[in-house]
């Protein structure tokens, strides 16, 4: 019966430049920690998809409040575009951080999490589309579980990452800024998850 | 009138089961604590109490999802289920940062903080129940106002071990990780404190 | 046609009480950071409104749960309220965390900080009595961005707070304590811009 009523097609595309935006930035951000030369550059370049970022979502919070009939509910895109957006921000706020801290160069475990970044960010830019169809719900399920799955991997590093911070002999300036860029840089890989389970929860909701 | 539309009580008995497993999780945390041997065993423990936590947070967003009427808002239900879920996931990240940042012996405030946490958990496993029944009124809020005493003793024990861990005489690293912890456990008694009022302010929306 | 149905009009005047509460503090908070003397007595100035902006918060949410016909979303009422109340919860920790870190003397960025929150806080003085009509619109959005640019602002300050901190020679005890406290005041101006966004949110939807 819903299907009667022409409903707003237009924020399916803008998840989904969302999701290509934070993939985007994640090859960037595993550029810049795989060769840390020209990083000022990189660094601006990362900044400039989350510009891009910020304007998608203001895009989506506009068409949300103009427009009557959603494709589902109004908190669940309120929730997605917000999530996919966090990812980017995360990512960029990482950057500024080794920036500002003047991280001489990225560890393993930085590059790990980077690594992550980039896998989980490329099984959203398939998982989206997958929203337009009901039929997808298998697919939709199993793409989750890959996110699910990479997530506790960032979750490991990260653990390796602290548990070597304070092995390393590093001085206590340099574990201060490491504990905040790891934390920064897995709490980008937590939104992954969430973008997952909100996904997850409208396939449900919808099918 | 919504009495005569059958509703899903399924929801309550998961709420109910979440209060119980976060309470669960606390006395292990506090044993843990009080008595740091098997400390291998005990945070193993504390970890699969985790993970039965996020098999009920995840069956019940999927009731939600299946469920055409709901006993009070789906945002409630998301709400409440989420806090009730941090709850264990923050003690659990606790214990875990204990074990990889090598700690030696917990400090008297942590087992404070255990202790908060444990009379907490054990106010919301009563209190949970008494949302079935909208006659509960008067002893909702003597239990919320119960806990956010109990957030408020847990907040000065916080910040009891801040103003301790920097004239203690710690390392660097011991501060940096004991301020982690601290900051960790203490977020727990406020998820205790977030489903008291999620709870008041539902019991209100239905009296 | 919603012009017919009386509706609960208190709600702006609790929204507007909880801004000038969040400027009061504030201003607080300026005159401790400007003139560090009486501090014993400033702080609990401080945590006096912090306490006021509960029982605002309070009072929101009792109305919100009595309130059959509410004047915009219930979602929005409750994010709005929650976030202003964070920018005097979020000013009150810092403050108590200079306390008890027995902070000598507070640091131009600080203080910049805290010019950032009077001038945001002005800001949402004047802008959350505009969502009364909505013919109010133009003025919403120009308010809007200027919260944004002074959020921008209050991100500056932290990058060069945090860039210094690494630099200034600080021991490590001084660069821990320091870091939180920016963090903390930092995320009040987030909240502030939170309100912005929540508020020209609310002004598209009814327009």
């Amino acid at each position: 019966v819903f299907r009667l009523i022409p409903r707003e097609e237009g924020f399916f595309d803008l998840f989904e430049q969302a999701a290509r935006n934070s993939h985007e930035g994640a090859l960037a951000l595993a550029d810049l920690f795989n060769d840390f030369n020209n990083i000022d550059a990189k660094a601006a370049r990362i900044e400039d998809i989350e510009h891009a970022g910020d304007k998608i979502t203001h895009d989506t919070i506009t068409k949300l409040n103009k427009t009557f009939i959603t494709p589902f509910d109004r908190e669940d895109i309120h929730r997605l575009i917000g999530r996919l957006d966090d990812i980017i921000d995360l990512m960029d706020t990482g950057v500024s951080r080794m920036m500002l801290y003047k991280i001489s160069k990225p560890t393993d475990d930085a590059r790990g999490l980077a690594k992550v970044l980039v896998d989980s960010t490329a099984i959203l830019v398939e998982l989206l589309p997958l929203l337009r169809n009901e039929k997808n719900m298998p697919d939709i399920l199993k793409m989750c579980i890959a996110v699910n799955t990479l997530e506790n991997e960032g979750d490991r590093i990260q653990k390796h990452a602290l548990a070597s911070l304070f092995e390393s002999g590093f001085d206590a300036a340099n574990m201060i800024k490491w504990k905040d860029i790891y934390e920064i840089l897995e709490s980008a890989t937590d939104r992954c998850e969430d973008v997952a389970n909100i996904v997850e929860s409208i396939a449900i909701k919808n099918a």
